[in-house]
């Protein structure tokens, strides 16, 4: 039986890809898509993306925690932003978030929009994500949120891990997901070393999120798959 | 003195680069732009591409070869297609070829419309490329034709076929050139193999163009390096 895996390197590559049918897997990997892994591992209720920083204080007053990033800094006034640290168990157990960022949230609506299904993967989640997709009888296509709208190696690495990781489930293969694949196993041995390589990695360095790189650069530490139900993330299962 | 080299994967994301005043080259390894550097090698006076099948017949009557492809095959009726073998010596020398293709000729006009210079490269002028970009005092951004608008591995091996060669040169990369650059020394040993890789091969396979494709693949066949002076490409010297 044929069977599609496909990688889209930006969200304004998107329109491209026919995905009605597909299961189309979000990938943010610093830090928003991490950080939605994390805080449902870690028991959060619901995980809301919203797409503007204003839209986030609609929220306000119903319980909910709220996180803002734009250019990867916390918007002042907001209860934390996109660090993994602050979604731990205390923070966001049997809470919900919501949560606003500028590339993450951008991809998974667009998404949203077309896609059969809709969950959010991340290295934290590397093994349980790919061991679900291989059961699931669908095309699958994964997302890069990328860097407004560029292509970034973080994004495009994971990707590779996930198609290599489920290869053995699928007959067909986009450049794409080919490229990706080859530059994980170039950078897999150490992926902290090949981030150094990245445009990124000053603009990362001044913002001070080297923790956060490197939890996010964390393989198979959560169980927990985000799926898309409605205008909320949860728990897959 | 800072220069950044750039790989834009997709004209689909060509817009998100800053090029007013940079160098494009215009990358559509199988076919168009291969046939480009080969054309204007063997002496053709002017290569002019056009967006349309019908705007090429506009130039009939005025003595210029017309060369129409859609979808990889020769449009009925032209003199030919996009296979470099018809771009040799006694066929194209001392004439103007006009000529429509499906990814090449659209990257073409989009950066046409912005950038400061727009040149074409190929497997075949790499070297000569390469020289005469390092020698220039510009920022370079290296435009993949695609596929439809999607990444193809034979666009992007050779943007980083560039990186690599001209990298001391240039102070800034942005992620894309790295993954190009990277699955470039993956590749180069044997690039036919590794195109073997390449989700399209069946397609070309199909097309019967593998003689094409062994000709593409070909480095530093040629000197020529076609610039765009107004609608034409001629010889930059």
């Amino acid at each position: 039986m044929k069977r599609k895996i496909e990688v889209c390197l930006s969200p304004a590559l998107l329109e491209t890809y026919a995905i009605e049918n597909s299961i189309v897997v979000v990938i943010d990997i610093l830090r928003a898509t991490s950080s939605m892994v994390y805080g449902i591992d870690n028991g959060a209720t619901a995980i809301i993306p919203v797409a503007q920083v204003e839209e986030c204080l609609n929220y306000k007053d119903h319980g909910f925690l709220l996180a803002a990033e734009r250019n990867g800094e916390v918007v002042a006034g907001y209860d934390f932003g996109n660090s993994p640290f602050s979604y731990t168990k205390e923070k966001v157990g049997g809470k919900t978030v919501v949560l606003t960022t500028t590339n993450g949230t951008k991809a998974l609506h667009m998404a949203r929009a077309r896609a059969a299904e809709v969950v959010i993967g991340s290295f934290l989640n590397l093994e349980a994500l790919s061991t679900w997709l291989k059961s699931e009888n669908r095309d699958v296509l994964l997302l890069c949120a990328g860097w407004k709208d560029q292509v970034n190696l973080e994004d495009t690495l994971f990707a590779g891990a996930v198609v290599q990781m489920v290869r053995t489930a699928f007959t067909e293969f986009d450049d794409s997901s080919v490229l990706a694949e080859d530059l994980y196993q170039l950078a897999q041995h150490d992926l902290r070393a090949y981030m150094q390589k990245s445009s990124h990695s000053h603009r990362l360095a001044a913002l001070n999120i080297e923790e956060d790189v490197k939890f996010c650069l964390q393989l198979n530490i959560c169980e927990a798959i985000p799926v898309l139900r409605g205008d909320a993330l949860v728990a897959l299962k």
